[in-house]
């Protein structure tokens, strides 16, 4: 069961994006498996890709076509059911074929395909399956307003819940829709994780300006989240920008950083990709907390967000926050090991809170006034909490979020590939 | 149950120790909770403590009174039941009083006392507690072979067995002595972890000598194991020479590095050690296997580590191996994420072995020939396996010990303070 996680019924589709589904038999139950995404001609594409060095084949391929085609991106292929990783030179070939197989149907380049794949590392996808499903993904494609649904269905692995979230928002007095999917559940951490999560807009942007924006996004969200604290070898953020909606182009030229419209635009972004990233952690393999981690007080903001994380992924303090024990011994255990050199318990405050209640729990270093394990553990009762971690020693802050360790964590994990 | 962890019943009592313990009231069900470890005028002690930034009070303590009494410490104090953590000011008074009032009793400095705690964290240790626990357990001293079982228990939290261990060196001809006890089993990590490990020897060992070779063994033992990657507040691996063996006085000399006896007897000390960080990993918190990661092919020792201790505490990783799952892209999956800029799949080799089969999983990045996920199974299925990891890329190696994950931590961990 996720933890308040509400996905609406049906998102905005986004004008410019035509997308195919279909189960071609790469996972079990004849569930969908294999998605194509075809994208307008006046598209722009930024991706932002995992930092794990053992990076997947099609990570390696998405990486070479993005470059070769300085964005011009015609369509995307996303399979679940087999990572193609740790697979070799064969898996780099297979890679390359099934982005030309895509390509030969449209009638684009090789390299205005990007490949996508998720699942078990290690195997190689099944030639057969993964050449009659291309055939056959291509023949599904539907009209923009088609398929969003069994998109953001078909590229789910331990999910429990698909994940899918749009807005409009007003660029020149009309309207434009930033909307989009994501998966993963496990293998969720920083520098992207398990995670595969696509965000389309028909906003007309710049290739830099949205590869740019691409990867603010991706740091304050994705790069943001953490079940396990593991990295996947296949993680990566899309976003595209159709460039087919008039408002954008109402002046003759694309959304820039400098339009009026930008903030509320690149906002509309965030806001999207913020969404989704929390629905991973909702999501999270077992979880049955939403844990907001905020540290203040850094030197500067990756400090920051390397305290968050070390107490976000700290075994200990999510077993903790799984049994709702306010054992915060933990929290402070955390932070001293996260290793910044200028750590002091002298200076160190820890408050803890959740939507109704909040309290002071070390000050400066000593145990807060008034502070009493009952207080604590009334508020850890709660599903979604939040700790605030001053660190007392700048002005730069950052915000985590995670999930708590539960024994279905184990469970799923333990069974996964059974 | 941990694995394959046969503790002697009894070990060699080593000269110039004498134990006391007593259950003080810090644990429930009267356990015993406090030791008290007095050492003859011509020992030497050297120590080395957790890295965690926010150290315990007594951590604070231990270390300048080491450092005053230039090692030559007389007695130190260790209590279970609350690890005076994150308690302020109060901790450190209370810490430093406990100290004093030991050397009251024993007629020696104050600086001449270690203490060293270990519990949960956040709490003040209870005062009136703590001064009849002292002055119990001074009382309680025996002779040099007595108490050394019930000290090796009364240092115990969540472990299910005592750990202590001993073996006998040849010195000049006479016998010397090595052996001592441990405690931990969660918040097990590089870097110490809640673990408090004591080793005595009689033989005679000048300060710095014995620092060095604490260090060097605590880096090859203690610091190369993990349960969960959590580094707590309060850990200690402390190294006494006590010098009472006529055996290494011969010739009115102390021990040296340079001693023909010194090979054998420093890897007594290793051996002992070694044997003790083990046995945490074996009894570490809802253990089911004991996990050898070596990595060899590194640029550096540190490098090697730092692989080893990724996979070693990758969640993904470990809940496979509490599966007995083959699912060996996950180990790939750790090492890419460990950070080092040369890691090149290309160079990568995986083998997985138990005590009775060895098999080639990944050759230089390709799938290695005749590994079939039946024979990972098939030795998955060992408690004691052993992952072999080849970077390709240097000279160097290092091996590291971990667990797996598996309910019972969860368990143990969810419910350590009820």
């Amino acid at each position: 069961m996720p933890v308040n996680l509400v996905v609406p019924e049906s998102i905005t589709a986004v004008p410019g994006v035509r997308l195919g589904t279909v189960a071609a038999g790469l996972k079990k139950n004849n569930a969908k498996d294999l998605v194509l995404v075809n994208l307008d001609t006046t598209s722009h594409t930024a991706a932002v890709f995992t930092r794990n060095a053992y990076c997947a084949a099609p990570v390696t391929v998405a990486r070479q076509h993005l470059k070769a085609s300085k964005g011009a991106i015609r369509a995307l292929l996303i399979n679940s059911g087999g990572a193609n990783a740790a697979t070799g030179t064969q898996g780099l070939q297979n890679a390359r074929s099934h982005c030309s197989q895509v390509a030969d149907i449209l009638g684009i380049a090789t390299d205005q395909v990007l490949p996508f794949s998720t699942g078990v590392i290690g195997e190689q996808l099944p030639g057969d399956t993964m050449r009659n499903g291309i055939d056959q993904v291509a023949l599904s494609l539907g009209t923009t307003s088609d398929h969003w649904r069994s998109a953001a269905e078909g590229i789910m692995t331990t999910d429990t819940v698909l994940k899918q979230y749009s807005e409009q928002v007003e660029v020149d007095g009309q309207s434009i829709t930033v909307g989009g999917f994501a998966k993963g559940s496990g293998m969720i951490q920083p520098n992207m994780a398990t995670m595969l999560a696509y965000v389309f807009t028909d906003a007309s942007v710049s290739s830099d300006v949205l590869q740019s924006l691409c990867e603010e996004v991706a740091d304050r969200t994705f790069n943001s989240v953490t079940v396990d604290g593991d990295t996947s070898t296949n993680d990566a953020f899309v976003l595209v920008a159709t460039g087919v909606s008039g408002a954008s182009r109402v002046d003759g030229n694309v959304l820039d950083t400098d339009h009026p419209a930008w903030p509320a635009f690149s906002g509309s972004v965030l806001r999207v990709a913020t969404w989704l990233a929390h629905a991973l952690v909702r999501d999270g393999e077992g979880a049955s907390k939403f844990i907001t981690v905020r540290v203040s007080g850094g030197k500067s903001e990756n400090d920051c967000k390397l305290v968050a994380l070390t107490v976000g992924n700290s075994p200990l303090v999510k077993t903790a926050f799984f049994a709702s024990d306010a054992n915060l011994g933990r929290i402070i255990m955390a932070v001293g090991r996260s290793g910044l050199d200028y750590l002091d318990l002298n200076k160190f405050s820890l408050a803890l809170g959740n939507a109704e209640k909040r309290v002071d729990v070390m000050d400066a270093g000593q145990p807060a006034p008034g502070y009493t394990d009952e207080i604590g553990q009334d508020i850890m009762q709660a599903a979604e909490l939040q700790i605030d971690i001053d660190l007392g020693a700048g002005e730069k802050s950052w915000t985590c979020w995670a999930s708590d360790l539960s024994h279905d964590y184990v469970s799923i994990n333990a069974d996964y590939r059974s």
